[in-house]
C-alpha cells in the first residue's frame, strides 16, 4: 500500500529521517478516494469534476487526484499540491487544469479542508437564470449561494478556473459560503472534511432537484428559515456515529466500491 | 439466527422462564428488515429514514432498527422500543433521533402496526408548496394528506422530530389519515402491517410523480374520488394470494435482496 | 421444458389423442416470458400489468400468466383462458382480475393477436388532463388514443376491468385504435403478435415523455402526420430481420434475461 | 481477431497482393465497437441509430455496423461502405437503411471523420417546438442547430432518411455546424474522430437537458457567448492525454465494457 502513495509522501519523518505517511494523512487519502468514487456513482459528477483535502499535516499543502474520471480514481492518483496549484514533488501525469479553484479556495478559507468542484447536473440551470438556489432541505446553502460569471471577471475565456487570477477571483465570490456556482458550468463546494465536503456536494444536487419541482408546481414556496438552517447545521457539526453524514458515508461507501471496483 | 436477535426477544416465555422469540415475532423482523431494503431500493428512502413495527405480542412496544442507512439493515440490527421511544434493555449503539415519530403515532392510533418515515424525494416538493398531494390513483391518500410544519408546532428548531413533544403534534396533524407531509423534510406513512406501509409508501412517491406531471401538462385533473377510493381500499385490505401487495412484495424482495445481499 | 408447460397443452392431437404443444405455441409462450420481462425491464410495468397472446391455433383462446408480477413470470405461469376470460383448465392458482380488458378485445378484435394492460408511468398523466396523447414520433397512435373512464360507464368502480361488462365498454372504446388510455390507471395496447405488443407499449411511454417535454418548452408543436404515420406503419408491418422491432426484440430480450435470470 | 473483420480490409496491400488491416484501420474499429457501445450505455441510443467512420485509408468509404442494436455490435458486425451508401464487398446481412445520413455527410464535409445518427431522448423535444436547442454549456452547438424536416425537403415521408437524395437535403441543412435536428425523429452528430463524436452525441443530450430545466426555471437564460464557445473549441481540438474527450473516453469505455460484455 505504501508504495501506492508515492505522491503524498511529505508527512512526517520517521527515525531514520525517511519520510513515510501517517496514519492521518492514509486515513485521508482513503477519504478522497471513496469520496471520487461516491461522487461518481451518486452522479453529482461525470468524467470531469474533482475533489481535494487539505494535508492533514501540512495546511499550505493540498490533496488531488491527476487528471483523471473520478470514477477511475485510486490512491496511486493522488498527488499533492501547494496553494499556489504547484505540484509538491515532480510528477509527468498529467493534472487538473482547473485545480486553482482548490488551491485559492484553501488559500483564503483556514476552515475549509476540503473542496469539491462538479458539474452537478441539476445545478447548472441555477446559474444560467436568475433564479437564486435556495435550501428547502439544504442547511449549509445559506447564507447565500452566489453564482460566479467568468465573463464579469475576465471576459472571454474557456469558463475554466485554469489560472491562479479566476481562482482567486472566484474564492472572493464564494466569500464565507458554503456553495457557489459557476455560470454555465457547475458548482464549487467546500465543507471542513472530505466526508462534509461529499455529503454536501450530494444535498446540494438534492435541493436543485427538490426546488426545481417545486417551481413547477407553482405558486409561494417555504423555504428553510436561516434559524432552522442555524440549528440543523450545529447538529451536523458534531460528529456522532450512526448520525448525520457518518450514516449517509458508510452507505455511499458500500454502493461506490460495489460499482466502481476494489480500492 | 436465534442470536442475531437480541434485541428483540421479550415474546413469549419458554418453559424454562427463559425468552425467545416467537415465530410470529420473527415473521414481524424479517418484514421489516425486507421493507428496509425495499425502501432503499425502490428510492423512497436514501441513507436516512426508517420504518419501525408494532411488536406482535406487545402493543406497548415497537421494533426499528438501529441508527443506520436501511439499505444496510441486518436482523441484529433491530431494536425494541416502548411507547415513550425509550429502549427496552440497555444498548450502546445509536438509536435514530427520531424515534417519536413512530412512538406518538402508534400511542394514538391502534389500527397502526407499522410505520414508515422518508424523505420521499418527489413528496417534500409538496410539503412546501400550498399544492395538496391529491390521489389520482393511490386511495389510501385519502381524507387527506396534512402538512406538519415544526414552525408552527414549535418555532424554530432543525425539523427533526426528535421529542415526545414533536412526535405528538405531528401525530395529532396526521390524524386519522395514512400520510401527512413534513415540511421541507419528508412524510410519515401509517398502515396495519409491514407490507402495506412499504407499499403504500412506495406508491405515495409514484402519486407524487404523476401529479406533478399532470400539473405540468396544465388544466383541470380528474382525481381519484373518495366513492372510488373507498371501493379500492376495500379490495386492497382482503389479503389474497397474488394480489394487492402480495403481489408486489415477491417482486421487491427479490429485487431487494438482489441489490442489497443476504438477510 | 414441456413439464413446465402443463397449462397451455391444447393445441395438436398427437397420433395417440395426447395433447402436445406444437413448435408455433412453444414460439409464443417464449415471447410472452420474455415479453413480461422485457416490460419491467423497460419501465412499462410495475409489479401490475399484464401481456397476453391469442392462442395460435385456437383463436378462441388466449395465453396469459397466472396472477403475478411481470418481472418473475416462467412459462409453467401460463395459462389458457377463454374469450369470457375463463380458465380452460382447472388450476387452483390466483388469476388476473382484470384478464377481461384481453378477453373483450380479442372478442371484437380479430386482427388483434397480442394485448398489453400497464399503468405506464407517464401515460397516467394524460388520462387525467385534458392534453390527447398525440404522436410526436409513434405511429400506432393514430387515428387517436382514447381514454376511458369507468366511472362513465359504470359509475363508482375500484377502478379494475374485472369484468366482462367493463372489459366490453373499454373495448368499445378502444374501437380500431392501438392504444386506449384508462383514468388514473394504466393503458391497454394491442398489436398483431406478442413482439409488436411489447414494441408499442414501449414507445407509447417513449412518445408520452417526448410529449411531455415539448409541452414544457411551450409553443406550438409540430406532430407526426397521419400521412407520415401510415408510411411508417406499413414499414413496420413487413417483418424483416436486422430492422424495425426484430432489432428492438434482440437487444431488449438481452438485457431482460440479464437483469431478470434465465427463463 | 482478424478473422472477426473480414468486412473491412480494403486497407492495404501486404507484399503477396493480399489484403490485411493495419494497426490504424484496427483502431477506428475498436473505437467504432466501443463508440456503438458507450452510445447505448449512455442513453444516447436504445436499439436504433448508429454512428461511422471514415476509412482511415480511403477518404471515399466509411465504416459502420451491419443494422444491429449498437448495444450489441462486434468489430465482425462492422461493413465498409462507398459513398452512394453502397456495400464495398457482398454481404447477405441487413444493413442500415438510413446510411445515407452518413454517405451524404462524408461527400461534402471533408473534415467530418465519424457521425452519430441518434433518437437522443432530450433532443427530439426540440425537434417539434420553435425553442432553438443553444448551447449552456455545449460549445460545438455553435453556430447553431439546425432542424431538418423531411416534410419540407420530399413532403409525406415515413421520416426515414433512406435515400441519397433526403440524405443530401439533410447535410445541407446541417451546413458546417457540428449538429443538426431531424423533426420527431433525432439528431446527426458529426466530428473529426469517433470519439469526438460520441463526446458531442452524449453532451448534446446534456446540454438538451440543462436547457430543458432552464426554461422550466423561467426567466432570461444566459447562453454561451460564442466568443467563448470558440476559446472552449480550440481547447478540446488540441488532443492531451487525461484531458478532455480522452479522459471521458477511459470512464465510458469501462462502463461500457462493464455493462455490454467482452469487444
Amino acid at each position: 500500500m505504501a508504495k501506492k502513495r508515492r505522491a503524498a509522501q511529505s508527512s512526517k519523518k520517521s527515525g531514520g529521517g525517511k519520510t513515510r505517511p501517517s496514519a492521518e494523512l492514509n486515513a485521508v487519502i482513503d477519504d478522497l478516494v471513496i469520496g471520487n468514487r461516491i461522487l461518481y456513482v451518486q452522479n453529482v459528477v461525470d468524467s470531469y469534476g474533482h475533489i481535494s483535502a487539505r494535508h492533514p499535516h501540512r495546511p499550505d499543502r493540498f490533496l488531488m487526484s491527476r487528471a483523471r474520471a473520478p470514477g477511475l480514481v485510486v490512491a496511486s492518483d493522488i498527488m499533492e499540491f501547494g496553494l499556489d496549484g504547484e505540484l509538491i514533488r515532480p510528477d509527468e501525469r498529467p493534472i487538473y487544469s482547473e485545480r486553482f479553484i482548490h488551491s485559492e479556495v484553501y488559500k483564503v478559507r483556514p476552515d475549509v479542508r476540503a473542496v469539491v468542484h462538479s458539474h452537478s447536473p441539476t445545478v447548472v440551470p441555477f446559474s444560467v437564470t436568475q433564479v437564486p438556489l435556495r435550501p428547502i432541505r439544504a442547511p449549509f446553502l445559506y447564507p447565500e449561494v452566489p453564482v460566479f460569471d467568468t465573463r464579469a471577471s475576465a471576459g472571454w475565456t474557456n469558463l475554466l478556473i485554469s489560472n491562479a487570477a479566476l481562482g482567486k477571483a472566484l474564492a472572493q465570490t464564494l466569500g464565507n459560503n458554503s456553495v457557489a456556482l459557476l455560470r454555465g458550468h457547475g458548482n464549487v463546494v467546500v465543507a471542513p472534511s472530505v466526508r462534509l465536503a461529499v455529503y454536501r456536494a450530494i444535498y446540494t444536487e438534492a435541493n436543485a432537484r427538490l426546488l426545481l419541482q417545486a417551481k413547477m408546481l407553482g405558486g409561494p414556496i417555504t423555504y428553510l428559515a436561516p434559524e432552522e438552517a442555524a440549528l440543523m447545521e450545529r447538529e451536523q457539526s458534531r460528529h456522532r456515529p450512526g448520525h448525520g453524514s457518518d450514516r449517509t458515508w458508510e452507505m455511499w461507501k458500500q454502493e461506490a466500491l460495489a460499482r466502481t471496483g476494489k480500492l
